[in-house]
């Protein structure tokens, strides 16, 4: 019998809570009418008041009111609604932005369109942990600024950024500050009063809802345009048809979120990462090595003298799934520029495995891949030329 | 006992077919990575998997090639990554586009979006039947036309356009055809090769999948820019984790798609129309009489001297979902400007009703609306003053 999958890469997808998926369900079948015809029918209504309360569940957890949460179908969309969206609103205004090398690709690449398009980008640094430094960010501030773009949490080595410093020197300088936190929401316990961040990016399949759905945070007043025309759907920042199933389930996954979750994972991680230092030797963690500034979950070690491909395909063959920064997985064919702009060699880069948990994983399991990494990196370090080199 | 609800209203929604639910459901539960992690480990093979059936699939059914499926959230992104995404293509060579007064919002909004943004738009005229008029078309041409947008069928009335006839006048000229069949796909065996089509727009709540999904077919070769950045998703024309529970489900709601539940709509919608003519005195019927020119399904009314809204509230009261074209309940406080630009009087459109069928309906449902609509209308019309003025 084939073993069970032990699943480590949620920072890419989760499994659907079963709880969502019965959420879901009876919108699927029963209640499927668009949430618009609301005025028309009470089917609509229906649908209407499943959509209401996903928003309100979702405003309640960020501290923000409901009209203030906009669905969208992903945090990709969040993404690029929020920084194309404020930038369409200040042409002609303002045309100076601000995000860091490590964005995730849908903020970056929205970024670097709008440069072609004209505006002014500014890229911060990050330090080889992968921390923006505020000081550049101050000297960046141009009156000319109009959005600064800066994630809660790292995507591929976890990295937390001081948001909240980064939210005040935004509101000292009377600048837009956006925040994506598709894999921080509901882990870190944000209140848009507190991190002062005026537009959120959120995403239900990061954290155990549906793919295919998102939202994004829009502090009431802020200047943004609507990128998907076609009616007047989500206060008029959204056109299209709910996604009412996806959006319940968004709702139940936000629900059935809590704290001791969290302390439970990084649990997990403590024991994955403390567990492969010691039993793998010639290792680098990426990353912040302190855990609470680094996203529950994530792990990020580079083991030297191997290929972070061949470890990659050889936990698959032992049923672990993880992922690699190398960069023949990429479509660039560039090693991840992540670990490049925190100014990692090539061959670190290469050699990189993140692991991301979620609450579906278990002790046990990070005991069997902490085992089968000693075994696989062991043996290919015996045929790495790499290695040899260095006997 | 509550009545069981007559739905109606399937031009906006359908209801998820259970046998589409079922397929979708391991893609929420055990396949739930990525796609895009095909490169790395079993789990993302499972789900690209998944994805490419349902692109095949869909292919297939329009007669096109897999890497010509472009998967989206819905046919209003369709629409805007299709009109947008071919402008943005041609932007400093041509800058004329065309499409006709009753497009979906999401087809007419777009284009006037563009022509704020420097773009020249024609809008083409309709015939009191809600036809296009191809001799209009042609004298619209010019050497700077990039795109002719033309709806394969109304939402409101049903009008099936000549699409063949105009994707073969683009074709003469070398101008892009888009045409948005999300409520005919299916219903029409539309295949490229015969319409002509370069772009054309799907839309799976329509067809009793789920919401939240659309696909875009894009002829190979077609220029046209990427609207929404962050990796190379979608042959690198649509960023964002790919929703591929929901593209499941779509596969599976066009497999279970036949010509004889066409049939079999046609056959209602011909009861109905019927029906509704011989038991209500003083109707018109909006959109063309001969069916074979009217999407199936779709039966639109006015009765005059009642109000629209009077009549979808009554008929909400007795458990039957349908919607009107009246200005009280649209967002623009406007009537339809589907009826507007048909040339219909205020009173007509406000007088408006749209039944939506779908193989769900039965032939008893179709008897009980006849039934309730006599009722409700003679009953508004003992009240209404525009009646007593009559007397």
């Amino acid at each position: 019998m084939k073993q069970k999958n032990i699943y480590m890469d949620n920072a890419a997808a989760t499994r659907t809570d079963p709880e969502v998926v019965k959420a879901m369900k009876p919108f699927f079948t029963d209640t499927y009418a668009v949430a618009s015809s609301q005025f028309s029918h009470t089917p609509g209504i229906m649908a209407k008041e499943g959509l209401d309360k996903s928003r309100e569940i979702i405003a309640a957890k960020l501290g923000a009111s409901s009209d203030e949460i906009i669905f969208t179908s992903g945090g990709t969309e969040s993404n690029n609604l929020a920084v194309k969206g404020v930038a369409l609103a200040h042409r002609g205004k303002k045309n100076h932005l601000i995000c860091s090398r490590i964005e995730h690709n849908s903020v970056l690449q929205s970024c670097q369109w709008l440069e072609k398009e004209g505006y002014k980008l500014t890229l911060l640094d990050v330090d080889s942990d992968g921390f923006v430094d505020t000081d550049q960010l101050k000297k960046s501030i141009t009156p000319d600024t109009f959005l600064v773009s800066i994630q809660t949490a790292n995507q591929e080595v976890g990295t937390l950024q001081p948001i909240e410093e980064i939210g005040k020197i935004c509101k000292e300088h009377d600048i837009l500050f956006h925040t994506d936190a598709s894999l921080s929401f509901t882990h870190l316990n944000l209140d848009v009063r507190k991190i002062q961040a005026d537009l959120v990016t959120m995403s239900a399949h990061k954290i155990h809802g549906p793919k295919g759905v998102g939202a994004l945070y829009v502090r009431q007043g802020t200047q943004i345009q609507k990128l998907q025309h076609g009616g007047y759907n989500e206060f008029d920042l959204r056109a299209g048809t709910e996604n009412v199933a996806g959006i319940v389930g968004f709702g139940k996954a936000v629900e059935l979120n809590h704290n001791d979750q969290t302390t439970f994972i990084t649990g997990l991680q403590r024991k994955l990462l403390n567990g492969l230092k010691e039993q793998i030797e010639d290792l680098n963690v990426n990353g912040p090595d302190d855990l609470s500034k680094r996203l529950p979950g994530n792990v990020n070690v580079s083991f030297n003298m191997v290929e972070g491909e061949s470890v990659v395909l050889h936990l698959d063959m032992k049923n672990i799934s993880v992922i690699t920064g190398s960069a023949c997985f990429s479509r660039s064919l560039e090693p991840s520029y992540v670990m490049m702009s925190m100014g990692f060699s090539h061959e670190r880069a290469h050699g990189s495995i993140r692991f991301s948990l979620s609450r579906y994983n278990t002790a046990d399991e990070i005991g069997s891949v902490i085992e089968a990494c000693k075994e696989v990196v062991d043996a290919l370090r015996k045929i790495s030329p790499l290695s040899n080199k260095e006997m």
